[in-house]
C-alpha cells in the first residue's frame, strides 16, 4: 500500500530487462550511439514530426533547461501557484537561468485560469527593464493535483502565449498519464495545440531515470545542448538512458503503464467514494487522488502499512475539511495493484 | 578495438544484474531508501571512517558542486592546466559557482608540479578584491593522460593547500584505476593525505552512471544537498544509483574490474613498445595509454576497426613527434580484451 | 510641479558645491582615502557604534547585495508584495544571488502584515531541499506607498525573524523620510529594534547618487566587500560618494531635506483633501501622497504642466475607485516648494 | 608626486563646475532627460555614426556587460593575459555572463599577440561542447602597460575576430589616452578597424565617474538595457553622468587632459632616462610608464613623498632587473604637473 508517489517505485520488468540486454558492447559517449540516434527517432514518430531530444537527469532539469533556452535578462516564466518550478525545485529554474523569475498564476484544481494568466502577464507587457519581461508560460500535465488539461485548455493558454509572442512549455513529468486520460495523440496534446518545448518524463511512469527535453523548433533547440553541459547534465553513456526510452515506446508499454496507473487512481476513487470516513477532494483525471479523510481512520490506515502524506487544503476547499479531518495525497503508479488497494479500502471501512 | 573512451562500454554484468533486481518494490524517494542508507555507509567502511555521500549525475557534477561547497565570491580553484575541470566541462564548474574562476597549473605528465602550484596560488595570497582569492585546489587522480600522482605526490600538494589554508579536491573519476595503480586504501589515498572532498567515479568503472561526491567535513556536507538540488541533480529514484554501487563494491568488484583495465593497457603498451610504427609517449600508470605512432599505419589501424584519436603533443614531448607521426590516446576499460589488444598489436605490425 | 518621483530632482546646492570643493588633489582610490575613512566614523556616529559602511552604485545595488550576504543555496528572502526588490529591480536580487527567490507578503499600506509574514516563513521551516528554506525578511522604510513603519512594527517583524533565526533587513531608500517622521534616531529605528543591514539611500533626498550598504555585524561585513568587486560595484574616485555624504551629514542637512520633503507632502495632502474633485488614498507619512481624483481634472492638470503618474489601485482600495477616478501617486523631494504645490492645488481648485 | 594610478586624482574644475550647474532643476529619471539625449547624440557626432551609449557605474561593469551582451552558455572571451579583464574584476566578466570563462592570451607589452591569439581561438573554433565556444575578443586600449595598439594591430586582431564570426570589444578605461597618442579619430580607431563594442572611460581622464558601453550594432544594444538593470547598474539621477561627459566632449576637454596626461608621461620618462639610477622598462606611448629603479633609490623617493608602486616583471623584461632593481609603475593624469615631475626627477639624481 504505497501511495505516498509514483517515484517509490522502481522500474517496469521490461525496463530493466532492456537496460540488462543493452550492457554488453562498445557504444559512442555523449548521446551519439546508434541506440541513442533510434530513440531519438523513435521520439520524431511519436510526435509525427522531426523533434530534438534532450536527455537531462531529473524533471527539475528537463524544467529548468526548457524555461532556460528562452530565458533572458529579466524574464519571467509564469506557471500555476503550485507548479512543481514554483514549489519543489528549490530555486533550480532560476539557478539555472540566472536572474529569471518564476510569476504565480492562480486557477481551480491546479490548472491556471486562462484570465488570471492574461492579467498575470498583462502586468509586464511592456519591455520594461524596472519590472522585467515575459519570456515563457508552462503547464503541468497533468497537473500536480492530478488534474488533465483538456485540449482546450491547452489551446486557450496558448493563445494567451501567441498573444504576449510566448513560449509554450509543457511540464510532462506525468505526460502519459495526461495522454491516456485525454486519449490523444501525443502530436494533439503539444505541438498542435500550440506547445512549444515538453519535459517529457518517463521515470514515474516506469523507468528509472528517464528524463528528456522535446522541442519542435529545431533551429533554437541547438542551444540545449551547451545549457545542458554547462549544467552538467550531460550523461557519458546516454545509451542506459536510450535503452529505458527504447524499451518505454516499445509495445505501448508506456500507454500500458499509465492506463494501469490512472485505472488503480480511479479503483482507489471508488474506494474512497465508498467510505463513511472518506470521501473525494476533487474527481481524479490521472494517477493521483486527493481525499479529506477522518484523521482517526487514516492515523489508522498509516499505522497499518499504508503510505501516503497529508497535503496543503487549496482555496477551492477551504471551509470544506473539518477539524477531525485533513486533506491526502495518494499516487499510484505501474507497480500498483488492484489488491493493495482493496485492501487499503478494507482498512478504511475499518 | 574500441580504445576511444571508458565511456564507450556500457555496464558490467554483476551491475546490470543488481540493478535488475532492484527494479520491483517500493522504496523512499530522493536516496532515504534503505538500499540508499547501506550504500552510504558501505562508502564510510571502504573510506574507514563516516563520511558525506551525495550522488550526482555526472562526473562533471560531482567536480563542480565539489568546489561549489568551498565557493565564495571572487573564488579561484587551482587545478592542472589539462584537468578536466578546465578542459572538458564547458565551464560548469564556474557556472554551479557563479562568478569563480578556475587557474590552470602546469605540470609534466597531466601531475601539478608543486612549485608552479605555489607560485599560483601565491599570486593571490592575500585578501585581495581586485584579483580574487584562492578557494581550492584540484588533482585528478588518475589523471587525465594516464598517470598516478603518489602517496608522497598528494602530501607535497596538501602541504600548498594547508599552508594556504584551502581545501583539497579529488578528481576520481578513474578513482579506482589509480587506487589499484598505487595499490594503497581509499583512506591511505584520500584523507590521510590531506584530500577534503573526492568526486567518486563509478561510471568509467563498470557502472552505467554512478557518480558521487564523498565528503569528510561532515558539517560542511549538509550545503550538498541545497546545491545539488538547485543544481538539478537530485534523483527521485536514487536506488537506481544505490544498486550500481551496491555491486560495484560487492566482492570488490571495482578493484577488479580496474586492475582489468589496468593490466589491458599495460598490455596494450606493451604492443605499442614491440611496433616498429609507433613508441609510447609516457608510461602508463593506470587505464590509459598515448603513444606516438606514425600516421599511415594509425589511419590504417582506424580503417580496419580500431577506434582510437589524436590527442594534443604536451609541452614536454615538443620536437619529439615527427612530421609524419601524431599523438593518439587509447583508453581501457572493464570491457576491454585481451583479444581486441592482440589484433590492434597485429594491425601495427601490418 | 514636478512630482513624479524624487529622484527628478537633482542634488542640494551644499552637496554640490562640497562635491565641487573636494574636486582637486589626490586621494588613494577605491574607498581607502581620508575623507573616505572620515565618513565612516561619521556613521559610526549616527548609528551609534561601529558599523560596516560600503558605498554601491544604486539602491538596488544596496538591496541585492545586502541579500547577498546572507545568501545560501536555496534561499528565500521575504518582503512586502509591492516592494522595490520585488516589483522594480528586474530581478537584480535574484540575479547577485543566483538561485535566490523573493517570496512576497501581503499587508495594508506597504507594510507587511506581521501574521501573513509568520506564515509565508512557516511554509518554508525546516531544511526542505525542494521547497529551499528561508535566508532573509526585508522591510522597506518608508515603504513604497508613502507610510511608515513604527518602532513597534518594526520589533514585531524582527520578533519573527529572530524566531526563524533570519537576519533582518531594511531598504532604507528613504531612510531619511522615516527617521524624520517618527522622530527618532538613527539606531533606535534600526539595530536596536532588530535591524541587521541597512541599504542606506542618499539619492533621493538630495544628493546625486550616494547608496550604502550600512552593517552592525562586522565580521560578517568582510564578504561585501567581494560580492561588491565581483558585481562591478566598487567605486575607484570613491571619494565623490564620501564628498556627499560629507555635506548630507553635515549640519544635519539630510534631517532638513527629508523634513522637507515630509512637509511638502503633508502641504500637498492639505491642498487634495480640501479639492473637490480629489481625496486621499491614505494618509502620507512621508514623503509620498496617493491621490484619488477625477482623471479629466487629472489630465488637466498634467496638461498644464503638473508631472505625476498613475499607480495601481491596491487592494485595500478595491471598489473605492470610481469608473471616472485614478489613484495618482506624487512624491516631493528636498527640491519641492510650496509654490509649485499652491500652483498644483489651484489647478484642482480649476 | 603622486603616480599610483590615474584615479588617485578627483575631477577637472570644468567637469565639477558643470556637475554643479545642472544641480538645480527637474529631469527625468534613470537617462530619459533631455541633457541625457543631448549627450547621447554628442557620443554619434564623435564617433560619426549613430550609436548606442549606456551608462554604467565602473569600468569593470561597462567590460562585463560588453561581453554579456555577446554572452552565450559556455562561451569563452579572449584576452591579453594581463588584461583588467583578466587581471583585476574578481571574476565580475564570469559573474555577470554566468558560466562564461576568459582566456589569457599572451604578447609583448601588453598588446596580444596575433598568431598566438589565432591559435588559442583556434583551439575551440567548432561548436563543442565539451570545451566550450569562442563568444568574443576584448582587447586594451591603451594597454595595462601603457602601450597603444597601432590601428594597423587593431584590425589584424579584428580579422582573427571576423574569421571565426567574433564579435571585437575594446576596453576603453583609456581611451582618450590612447586615441591622442595615436592622434587619430574615434572612428578611425573603433568600428572603422572592426571595433563592436566600447567600454568608453572618462572616469581615470578627469570625471568623477563616468563610463559608458558604446555600442554599434542598435539592434543588438537593446539587450543591454535588460543586462545593466538586472546587475544593479541603472543610475536613477543619470544627468549626473551626462553632465560629467557634457563637459568632458566640451572644447575637446577630454583631448586636451588626455594630451596633458600624456605629455606628462613623456617628461617623466625623459626624466628617468636621464637618471643614473632609473631606466625605462618599455617606451611609454600613452599615460604611464613603466621604470627599472634601483630599489634603494626608489625608497628614498618614496620617502620623500613620491608615491609609486612596484610591478610584476614580464616575461619580456625577464633577467634584464638586477636583484637591487625592480619594476615600477607610474601613472600621470590631467591633474599630474611638470613641477611634480621635475621634483621626482631630482630626487632620483639626489
Amino acid at each position: 500500500m504505497f501511495f505516498a508517489s509514483d517515484n517509490w517505485a522502481g522500474a517496469h520488468p521490461r525496463i530493466a530487462e532492456r537496460l540488462s540486454a543493452s550492457a554488453a558492447g562498445f557504444s559512442r559517449a555523449y548521446g551519439h550511439g546508434e541506440l541513442d540516434s533510434a530513440v531519438y527517432e523513435r521520439f520524431g514518430q511519436i510526435f509525427e514530426r522531426e523533434v530534438a531530444v534532450f536527455f537531462v537527469a531529473t524533471g527539475t532539469a528537463a524544467n529548468s533547461l526548457s524555461l532556460a533556452v528562452y530565458g533572458k535578462p529579466g524574464g519571467i516564466s509564469f506557471g500555476h501557484r503550485e507548479a512543481h518550478i514554483i514549489e519543489d525545485e528549490c530555486g533550480a529554474p532560476e539557478f539555472l537561468s540566472p536572474g529569471s523569475r518564476l510569476y504565480p498564476v492562480d486557477g481551480r484544481l491546479g490548472r491556471m485560469d486562462v484570465k488570471s494568466l492574461e492579467r498575470a502577464v498583462g502586468r509586464f507587457a511592456s519591455e520594461n527593464v524596472h519590472s522585467g519581461r515575459p519570456t515563457a508560460i508552462s503547464l503541468t500535465q497533468s497537473t500536480e493535483v492530478g488534474t488533465v488539461y483538456g485540449l482546450d485548455d491547452i489551446s486557450a493558454i496558448s493563445a494567451v502565449a501567441k498573444r504576449h509572442g510566448l513560449p509554450l512549455h509543457m511540464d510532462g513529468a506525468r505526460f502519459a498519464n495526461a495522454l491516456v486520460s485525454l486519449d490523444v495523440s501525443p502530436a494533439e496534446m503539444t505541438w498542435k495545440r500550440g506547445i512549444d518545448i515538453v519535459s517529457f518524463g518517463g521515470t514515474k511512469n516506469g523507468c528509472w531515470c528517464a528524463e528528456a527535453i522535446v522541442m519542435f523548433d529545431l533551429d533554437r533547440a541547438r542551444e540545449i545542448a551547451f545549457l545542458r553541459k554547462r549544467s552538467a547534465q550531460l550523461f557519458s553513456k546516454a545509451r542506459f538512458i536510450s535503452a529505458q526510452f527504447d524499451a518505454y515506446f516499445a509495445n505501448d508499454l508506456w500507454l500500458e503503464t499509465a492506463r494501469h496507473a490512472n485505472a488503480m487512481s480511479a479503483r482507489l476513487a471508488a474506494v474512497i467514494e465508498s467510505s463513511p470516513v472518506a470521501r473525494l477532494g476533487w474527481k481524479p483525471e490521472a494517477n493521483e487522488v486527493f481525499a479529506i479523510i477522518d484523521k482517526e481512520a487514516a492515523n489508522k490506515a498509516q499505522a497499518s502499512g499504508a503510505v501516503f502524506y497529508d497535503w496543503n487544503v487549496p482555496a477551492s476547499l477551504a471551509g470544506q475539511v473539518a477539524d477531525n479531518e485533513a486533506l491526502y495525497r495518494f499516487v499510484t503508479s505501474f507497480a500498483t495493484t488492484a489488491d493493495e488497494i482493496d485492501r487499503f479500502g478494507e482498512l478504511l471501512r475499518g
